[in-house]
């Protein structure tokens, strides 16, 4: 029977206390966790895919996807051959770590790489830790180069920006200095990539830190 | 001096409640009250700036604000020369009754339309009535027409669907018949209109939408 990822959940225990039973128990094991956050539709989903495909031959990775309703983005994920978890909150507007920690047993332990895919919304995820390592917002060129300063705390809280859909730059009147600054401001240090998921452009150095990242930790089955 | 909206607030009473003091009290005065929701960098501000460039001459209008940080958006629809007042939630993720009501004794009473931003965010803003006679959710084209069954509430409770930044949908694997087939399955009643502020395109359609439903308030004072 394959060892599975166990965390003792105290069910009366605060969302930080879980969080940091998770973060303890993946990087012991040498799962490097990641926490994706970012308003709906700045293409979350499509940069795990991306990541799926880039990274399965290598490693093994698995996603846990949160959503309010259905279980699309957990298909979207099956459909890369890479396993993936769907929690529906049924209405609650980010992901808690208990929810985290009652899909930890079905995953098994010897994964490199653990994606969570938060709900998609840029204010209330940012209160809830889930045991990652690093936190990811991503900002989809879309939505603007003035966010960083009106939803401080994703951005102040995160360990990497990602500024996403950057094909669509030529067509839209946005300013990448001014929202690396801007994000900068609040929190010096952002590691930030500029990237697209549908042309690739910017994933190459993604990944190299990704991997970096993975090899950092110094599992204790290594 | 001039005559002020007015709403009896009750800081006791239940957010719905103080939501229908503000409905009453604005269609009395003939005052159209519009409630904008949507996911960050969606366009709320930037349809706003346009609806203030394209109404004020013939109408008096106003705009509430919600914004978890920073003046900016009060401060765009000012630069307009429509009054703006900017609410900042200080990290709470929707707009509440009780903070319209605050507002309201500022406003004048004799204006025809009241739009209020609220904070973006597909999921909260959803749960909370403002005293709104339209509730205008706004879908942003680069969001991806998935969005309406993985955020319901938002499409379920809404009177209008404004697919925005129709400007950007060569450049996108958006599926408009989708989304509005989506959006319909969740909320028969929805009115839907495709536009872009940057272009202008579908902009007339939606004034007149609103000078419509303007005129089919009967003030108590006209």
């Amino acid at each position: 029977m394959k060892k599975q990822l166990y965390v003792l959940q105290d069910i009366l225990g605060t969302n930080q206390k879980i969080a940091r039973e998770i973060k303890a128990a993946c990087e012991d094991k040498g799962v490097l966790v990641l926490n994706l956050m970012s308003s709906p539709g700045a293409g979350k989903t499509a940069l795990l895919e991306k990541l799926a495909e880039r990274l399965k031959n290598r490693y093994k990775i698995a996603v846990i996807e949160g959503d309010i309703e259905t279980e699309r983005d957990a298909e979207r994920i099956r459909a890369k051959g890479v396993p993936a978890w769907q929690i529906t909150t049924g209405g609650a507007c980010h992901l808690e770590a208990k929810m985290i920690a009652r899909i930890l047993p079905l995953v098994e332990a010897d994964i490199d790489f653990l994606f969570i895919e938060n709900v998609g919304n840029l204010v209330c995820p940012a209160s809830y830790e889930l045991g990652e390592r690093i936190r990811v917002v991503l900002l989809s060129t879309p939505e603007g180069d003035d966010k960083p300063k009106k939803y401080p705390k994703a951005f102040s809280t995160a360990d990497v920006l990602v500024l996403s859909k950057a094909d669509l730059l030529p067509y839209l009147p946005f300013d990448l200095e001014r929202a690396k600054k801007e994000a900068l401001d609040l929190n010096p240090r952002l590691r930030i990539f500029v990237l697209s998921a549908l042309t690739g452009e910017g994933l190459d150095d993604f990944i190299d830190f990704l991997v970096d990242a993975r090899s950092a930790l110094s599992p204790a089955d290594a």
